[in-house]
Formats: structure tokens, sequence, C-alpha cells
């Protein structure tokens, strides 16, 4: 019997993955280029019984799969991928389908499919989302796939992904090879925002005198609005003992933010597409200002560092409001990617189809994507998440806490890029006439640019201004 | 008798720049395209002694040149320079030196140098700042140059440069081919933090209960530590009337500002560099925003734009230090490029050399670069500009005033991206300890992205935070 699926590397995510899938009962090929790897994986999980098949090459590997082949490549992003693509193409038939399952950049995808699309092999770029114990128990799933080649795979694809907490499977088919990966890169820059936030919002907790216990305060708020992935673990964090010392874990942990990416892609694609996704993009950079770590013992000598203000005049309460507030323009941002790569590069993604396949399995599953997910079911067309009426009006609601609490931390001297950066995203959206006049002004005055009136049509208005 | 250098494409900036060369008293070989344009450029300047050579074709154009070779090149960034390139080499020798003057990817100007390097052509990225005017009377030049080729343009690039107030030409050779638009860029990248910084100062003084004439302040600013090039054609574009209607001509023109892409570089660098710039970025962010019109407008509607608080408590001093603070920031994080730069790419930027060439000619010509200038003379290592102690001093007896003008301005529900971005920037500069900390311990628990401790080596400590 021919294997209905084939899994390309088995590093932890792919070999987590391969015996998911293998546990839901497909046959499943595994190859990967170490064949020390290969030995340990198979004397460790292919068992009799184990639906799994090891196979020592390449052409062994694509010989013992049924046809059309079906092969996840989990592999390295970047070179390793084309390379990949190579070994398999001489083993290939004209029909085959090859799912990238790794972190690739979603143009070297639309790359790959292209250049694939002469030789008759349907390609899908595929995000994974959950780690190594979503891939084994069930991440969600971001494939970029046509709904004619979603037929063949998703027997499979829904069987091993998560489930939302109603049961719906988080898997949804993207229409277009690169779309998956757009996504998932998306789904990450909403991550690193996410995540900027609630240790924004922490290092203000840690700073009101009235508050004493913050694990309990990430605890209440876990059943409340922000109830999500990350909330949750932030507040498991902050309880975490060192053993050795006794003290919160957290505090022993050197404050130098790591990136692999993605939150960088993230922001390149923005600033191409022309989306003002200015939280996600301050978020990238706090990581890398987090870096600077001696610039920044120098700063706290030189620039008084000692003189950090107390926090007064807010309560935990408000600081929750911010938060969610800043959250809600961080995720709206984040979809008006999806707007505008419809738009420009001519995709059908479906927003509440997105919000609906992140509730399980990834790491900004929440409550609160039920919202998105609702939102758009009654308005699919809304081009800002903020003009949706359950979140502008959450929004009028959190406001007064939200300009308090970024006041309060402006003049206590903690920085708040992502909070305060939200806030103006937030106060830019509702202004009718924005200062740009005078830039527009500015740049007629000095490089004869020209201007739109606001009196009368024409776009080629200038005016001598220094005469 | 051969010419002394060639201009290649005549429209405005490069007729204006041959004008000025051959004013200065050199013989300048002109060629364009179109024999049209060529004949009317003629016509209007090139009587006899005008030192202007018209040639009607390339082999013509490089025949009348004496060797080596000097070629500026002046026409449309992008594959246009790639085809005037393609046209010359045939006419080209050994030791020839093309020099293109106009706004390319600085990316783009290193393949081009390395490819040529095979041919023996010398090839310049030369930044050209001032606009037409500063082309034709001087402009501020940042050609990308070794010493030995800057030995044979600098007779003719000193003489036709703007001067500085102190009578030092705005042109400096900056070491490597790629620099000049490389510095170019980030020029312009600090220009659209400047100008946004002044356009959201602008509608904070508006807003000012107090304030009765905002043009008058800024007139007042710039005798100040402000004085600027910027400040000053606000004042006058502010004052200017619309004469058909008596009102201020700006309140008639439209708030969407355009961009032509430099900006958009800059910010695609410094996250590439990894440099923090997050003014720069809000400022490209915000024009994209003012281009969102339609929504804007629909969110002053949802979103209650009606309900703006008025500011209290703050005076146009206030405004001025903010924006004074502001700027100090937004070039810091400029600067911080050059020193990527020399560190990534191997250049030899002076920061202080950069701040001179600045001083005249360009957009953002200003007495503050004479204190850049100077503070690097003094310290010509500092890494980041905010800790030369003459900004540092000046940062520190600002701050108060920049946090009451930001909180107000937040408690109005104006928007100022990046009056509060420069504010959290300079507050994480002094920031000892960041909340990133939190960040890694959810990236190592969700990722096992593992962490550094402050308390012993090692960089892969990982904890099983939930068990």
């Amino acid at each position: 019997m021919k294997a209905d699926i084939g899994v390309y590397g088995l590093s932890v995510m792919g070999g987590n993955l391969a015996r998911n899938i293998a546990g839901r009962g497909f046959q499943t090929a595994v190859y990967t280029r170490s064949a020390e790897r290969l030995r340990m994986f198979s004397d460790a999980y292919a068992g009799k019984d184990s639906n799994l098949i090891p196979c020592a090459d390449p052409a062994k590997f694509c010989k013992a799969l049924s046809v059309p082949r079906k092969i996840l490549i989990m592999v390295k992003a970047g070179e390793a991928v084309d390379t990949v693509i190579g070994n398999l193409l001489p083993h290939l038939s004209r029909g085959d389908i090859l799912i990238d399952g790794g972190n690739s950049l979603y143009t070297d995808t639309a790359r790959r499919a292209d250049e694939l699309e002469n030789s008759g092999i349907h390609f899908v770029g595929m995000g994974v989302s959950g780690g190594e114990e979503g891939a084994l128990n069930g991440p969600s799933l971001m494939p970029g796939t046509s709904p004619e080649v979603w037929k063949q795979l998703k027997n499979i694809l829904l069987a091993i992904a998560a489930k939302a907490p109603d049961g719906t499977p988080c898997c949804k088919p993207l229409g277009f090879p690169a779309a998956g990966h757009f996504v998932k890169m998306v789904h990450n820059g909403i991550e690193y925002a996410d995540m900027q936030l609630i240790a924004e919002a922490w290092m203000i907790l840690k700073n009101i005198p009235e508050v004493s216990d913050v694990p309990s305060i990430f605890r209440k708020w876990n059943s409340g609005v922000l109830e999500s992935y990350l909330i949750e673990i932030t507040a498991r964090i902050l309880e975490k003992k060192d053993p050795e010392t006794g003290r919160p874990l957290v505090d022993l942990i050197l404050d130098k933010a790591g990136q692999k990416g993605t939150g960088l892609w993230t922001s390149f694609a923005a600033l191409e597409l022309g989306v003002p996704a200015t939280g996600i993009t301050e978020s990238v950079f706090v990581r890398m200002l987090s870096g600077l770590k001696e610039q920044r013992l120098r700063g706290s000598e030189i620039l008084g560092a000692g003189e950090l203000g107390t926090l007064s005049g807010i309560t935990a309460d408000d600081v929750e409001k911010a938060l969610y507030a800043s959250k809600i323009c961080a995720y709206s941002q984040g979809f008006s990617m999806f707007s505008a790569a419809n738009d420009q590069l001519e995709w059908e993604l479906k927003p509440g189809e997105i919000a609906s396949l992140w509730r399980g399995g990834c790491i900004i599953r929440a409550a609160f994507l039920n919202e998105i997910m609702d939102s758009f079911a009654e308005n699919p067309n809304e081009e800002n998440l903020i003009f949706q009426p359950v979140f502008s009006e959450k929004l009028c609601s959190c406001i007064g806490s939200w300009r308090k609490v970024v006041s309060a931390a402006i003049g206590a001297g903690i920085p708040i890029p992502v909070l305060s950066s939200q806030l103006s995203y937030y106060d830019s959206m509702r202004t009718a006439v924005l200062p740009a006049n005078l830039i527009q002004a500015q740049r007629d005055c000095f490089g004869a640019h020209t201007y739109e009136r606001i009196d009368k049509p024409g776009e080629f208005f200038h005016t001598d201004w220094l005469d």
C-alpha cells in the first residue's frame, strides 16, 4: 500500500507533524537528509502499526507515495527549500503537490510556485503555528491553496489541525500559494505587538504603588476581555520562582529580546503595501532597542534614570482597558494588511476566516478572535477593524482610561512605545483634518511637488510661497 | 579644447547643475536623449562664452570630454540609470568616472559600482540636495568617492556646492560609491521626521487657547534653537493668504501628504541594519495615514472626533522645547544609521562631516547642525548623538516641557505619533532594565527560544514554565 502523504525533514517540527499525521491514521512516508537522524526517528517512533514509513532516499520516498503525491517539506526557510525542491523534482509527476510548512518569506513562496507551475507541480506555502507542542497535538494551519488542491489535502489537514473551542478545525484554504506564508507572517507581526503591549502593561503595573500582586492581576485579566494564551502564560511566568534564589525568575532574565525575522518581514510588507502598521513596527524596533543594553546603561546614568516618577491616579482596571484598546488597534493594523494584499496582489483573503483559524493552536489564540470573526460575519467588507461596531464601542468605552494610562506613564518616564503609538493611530483615524496640509505646502514650497485643494478640483496646484 | 565634465540628462535638475558648473568657468558638455529638449536648452543657455557644449549623441558627447572623462548622469532613478550606463560604456576608457546624481537606491549604486569595476570605470553615487534652486546656485553634495577619485572631482564639486554660513563648501567625499546615496537617503528620512514634528507642533499650537498668532511663533522660533530652513518656510507658509478667498492658503490644501520613496527606503534600511529609527518610520506611516482620508472621515463620525479636549497648562515655549528635544532624537536615530553602516558595510562615514555638509543647500539646513558637527569634533566615536554632552544637557532641560506637551496632546486627542514616539525612544534609552525580560520568558515558554541570565554566564537557559 502506498503512503497518503510524505514528510521531508525530521527536525522537531517536521518530526512532530509526521507523528501527528500518522497518529490520525494516515500512512506517512518520512525522509530526512541525515541518515543518523532518520534512524533515530525510526527507532523512536516508527514501530509497526505506527503508520510511519521511513525511506532511505528521495527516490524511494517519492516512490512510496500514492499519486498525486503530497509532500510536506519541513526544512529551514531559505535556500534549503530550493535545494529540497531540486532533489524531489526528478521523482515527481505532473499534478503532485509540494507543501512548504516552514516560515518562508511569502515572496519566495510566490516565486517557487511560479517556477513549479511549468512542471505541473502544485506548490502550497503553509503557515504552521503552535510550536513543537502544536505540531504534535494540533497546530493552526494556514495553507495557501486553490480550491482544487484543497480538495486533495483537506482530509489530512483538517484531521491534524488544532480545534477552536467550538470544535472547528483551525485550518482554511487561503486561495493562493503565497497567501499562507503571508498570513502566518502577519500573525507573527501581531504576536510581536501583543507581547510588547503586555510587557509595557507589566512595567506600568509594577510601578503603581497600590498594586501589590501583579501575577494575580494577569490571572484576573485572563477571565475577562483579554482572555488569551499570552495573558495566561504571562501570569504563570510572573509566578515562577528561581529555584536557586527564590526570586521571581523573570527578574533574573537579561532584558535583550531576540527575534527570528518574521516581525521584521511584517514591517517590510506593511511599508511596501502602504499599510500604517505602526504598533507592529514599533514592537520590532523595541527588540532592537532592548539589544542596545550597553547604551541604555550609559543612558540611565547620563539621562537620569533614577528620576522615574511615580504613577498616580490610575488603577489596574485602567491598564486593562488601555491594553485592550491598544490590542484592538494592533490587530486592526494587521488585518488591514489583508485588505491591502487583496487589493494589490489580487488575493481573496477573508478576514473573518483568518480570525477563525487563529482561535486554536497558535500563540495569539484568544477569546477576542471570536469577536473579530463574528464582526466580519456581519460586515465582511469593513476595511478597518476599529470601525466594526463591536470594536468602535469598546474603544469609546476604553478611551478615557487609555489616555490616563499613557499620560501617567509618560509623566513617570516609563517607555511605552506601542501603547502610545496605537493611541496616536487611533487619534489619527478619528481626525478628519490632519496637519498633512502643512506638509504638502512645505513640499510644494521647496520641491514644487504641487498640492490638491479642498475647495476646487485639480491635482497640481502650485504656489510661489516665498515671493 | 576638450570639456572638463559632461552632464547627461537635462531635466530641470540636470540642466540647472550644468548651468551651475558652466557658470563657474568649467567647460561643460551636455547631452540628453530628446533632441527637442537639447535644442531648447541650447537655445536658452548655450550661447558663446556660456561654457556649455551641446552634443548630438553619446559618442560625440564622450569624444568632447578630456580624459579621464567625468560624466554626471542626471536621469530618473531606476532602470534609466542602467540604460544610460549601457549607452555610454562603448565610448569610455579605463579610468573614466561616472557620477550618478539622481536619487538612486544605495544598493543599486553598490551593484553598479561593482559591475563597472570590471571595466575599470569608477562609479560615484552622489546625493544632491537643494531642489531646482539649489542645483542652479549651490546644492549640498554627497559624493560617494574614494580619495583618489575625489582628487579628480574636487575642483568642480567644491566650486558648485552650497556654502555653509561659515563659508565651507557643503561637499565631502564619503569613501565608498554607495555611501553618497545612503547619506542622501538618511537626509531625506530625517527630513520626513522634521516636517512631521513641525506639523504636530503646529496642530498643538492651534489648539492652545492662549495662542492667537501662530505664524509669529514660528518666526520667533526661527531666531532660537530651532533656527532652520524648515521653520522659516513654515512661518512664511502659515502667513500666506489665498488671493481668492483671503483665507490662510494652508487651510485650503487637502491633508493627504505625498511621498516619493526615499523616506520609505530609510525605514527599510533602518530595519535591515537593526537601527531603531522609530521617528522616521512613524513619519512615513503618517503619510500613509494621511492618504486614508475617507477612512478618517468615517472615523471622525464613528469615534467622536467632535470631542477634542482643550489643551491646558502648556505654553508655546513648552511646545518649542518638545519640538527641539524630539528633533534631537530624530537626528540621533538617523545618525545611528551611519554607525550601523560603518559596522555592517565597513564604511568610514564621519558623522561630524556629514552634519557639516548639510549646513547649506539642503532642506534640513539648520543652525543645530553646527552643534552636531562640533559635538562630533570633540567626541568623534560617540555612538549615540543624545549622549553627546551638549545634547544630553539640552534634553534634560527640555524633558519637563516635553512630557507636559505630549500628555496634554494625548489628553486632548491630538494625534502626535512622532512627538510621542521620540519620547518613548528617549525613555527607552535611559531605562537600564526594559521589560524585554518578560518577552524573553514568553519566547522561551512557547518556543523554547532560551534566555540569558543576569546572574550567571551562558546563553541557552531554558525553563519549563508551565509545569
